[in-house]
């Protein structure tokens, strides 16, 4: 599925359109992860929390905060410490996520772990998670502050029911959705209720940002699902179908399983199985299967979902780059 | 050192006076760390979090909020809740500094790491960070919230301090004393401060306390640090000199080295050596030499002014059970 250049162009026009509103605040949230990296005061290698940080990243969360916050203008100031929060909390989950995969690079560039070891890595990871925290208290709002420590406890607890649950055949979709809710949409579902929140938007309006987070979240993943089947390894950074290969069951492959629980190697793989020849012959089938379809009917399902939740929010810019986010998120390739 | 029946039964009847007055709400943080690791709903093995939550402790830090919160009856609920975070995050701490030792076992049991790998045991610990930090969140002060947050990342900096200086010779007590402040006496503050925050105690009192946990938070440490020369590998768990072995320059090793520039072992190690048998002939030097006395009297100045610090404080109670604490820091033996 090679892109065209018009429709790459066109993707570049939409996340310039989603953007736009919030650009300052954007790069005052980059400003602050610049200035915490400086401040930091680790011993050892100064550039070792900026080498975190600086990985660079797309910032749809933080985005996502600034925008749902944009509907009451004039919070700005406690938006942008927000924002900051919560793509430190992002950075912190990919710097233990690349501890515990191994991971050598992500994004092009060496992983802490991988150039100072394990060890520093997780105490790096620990130390973003705490600054993280430290930067919510700053709004001074209990309520965004406790969702916030929550929001830690689910991220912590959907990575451990990825690590449990690979290789588990017997899982079903209910699981799949729970662990993902805990994995990645619970920090969308932060992201823009807390900029509901701290903007003084209505009980009301707060969940209709809460639910937004949610289907944009859980869209966000299933597209990540997709795209580990139908990128090219160039686009990826890493093998076609190695979520499968490492035993992560995602959607695709469980709807697969349960529609050819007769098929010989699925039979092979849910009797404990881990042939390599076998998960390579599972990706194949699964890629060339329906179920990819029905996978991204699945992902529309969750698009829909999110713009239906923002439909009574004001059509104000805010709203229409939220939209645009959705939209964007069915034709990311990245 | 063997140590005579009557010093022993002396210790277990010290050890009793501390923690009489709070004994009962002791006994509901041990209740709530058992119902959030029921409660956790973590997938995999459900005697996950149980495992990393019971392997017991002498609950220190808990005790500490709780009698620094004694002063002024009729808060024991907030002091609870405040406790059990205080708890949470020491275990927090402990399961990620035992995978990033690949400790095998604490206090004879299994590590987390050990049984579950490596990967589980880092999300594990991210689950009990998090978990600690909602449980600062029932409290509903935001002051104390925001303090807790600092600590999670002063601790982070401290064990990162660590890991940066094994086997740099070039460090001085200085910086010995700013990564143990972080690693160990940082949450001994916080312990101490929030029971007075949370009783309603006075700025004046309050800032007692914390100054109180500031000194016996660096005698607990230093502590530590002749106990690892001193103890028996049988009362330690872990071989006589293991931090030195291990690179990790302790106070006695520092002015050890600071004394003597010209010894040969010395100055091979200060060069970049590291090689085990000059290891091994530095820690029974240090062992057999006068530093051991200096760093005991290093000792003895931290935990007159931990006494010091709480001596304008009503001399009920509590205060009794802290300067025990004081007494007791000095001549524990594991």
């Amino acid at each position: 599925m090679a892109e065209s250049p018009t429709s790459s162009d066109e993707l570049d026009d939409s996340v310039q359109f989603i953007y736009e509103p919030v650009t300052s605040e954007l790069e005052q949230v980059v400003d602050n992860l610049g200035t915490l990296a400086r401040q930091a005061q680790l011993t050892g290698d100064p550039s070792l929390l900026e080498h975190a940080i600086v990985s660079g990243g797309k910032k749809v969360r933080p985005a996502i905060t600034l925008l749902a916050g944009g509907f009451h203008p004039g919070h700005e100031d406690v938006l942008i410490t927000m924002a900051t929060a919560v793509e430190l909390l992002h950075i912190a989950t990919l710097v233990h996520d690349d501890t515990i995969d191994s991971a050598k690079t992500r994004r092009g560039q060496a992983t802490v772990g991988n150039i100072w070891g394990d060890d520093v890595a997780v105490l790096l990871g620990d130390y973003v998670f705490a600054a993280s925290a430290t930067y919510v208290c700053e709004t001074g709002n209990l309520r965004v502050v406790r969702r916030f420590s929550e929001t830690i406890m689910e991220l912590a607890r959907g990575e451990l029911a990825e690590r449990f649950s690979t290789h588990d055949w017997a899982q079903g979709v209910d699981e799949y959705n729970l662990r993902t809710y805990n994995k990645t949409a619970s920090l969308f579902c932060t992201a823009a209720q807390s900029g509901g929140i701290l903007s003084g938007g209505s009980e009301e309006e707060t969940e209709a940002l809460n639910q937004y987070g949610y289907n944009l979240g859980m869209a966000f993943q299933i597209m990540d699902d997709i795209l580990d089947f139908m990128g090219t390894e160039e686009e990826l950074g890493k093998p076609v179908g190695n979520d499968l290969m490492q035993g992560t069951l995602t959607l695709p492959v469980l709807l697969f399983a349960a529609q050819h629980p007769n098929e010989d190697v699925v039979k092979r793989l849910a009797a404990g199985g881990r042939d390599e020849s076998d998960l390579k012959v599972m990706v194949d089938m699964v890629r060339n299967s329906p179920v990819m379809g029905e996978t991204s009917a699945v992902l529309e399902g969750y698009r829909s979902r999110a713009n239906e939740a923002i439909a009574k929010l004001p059509d104000a810019r805010p709203r229409q780059s939220l939209e645009a986010l959705t939209e964007y998120v069915g034709h990311r390739r990245s």
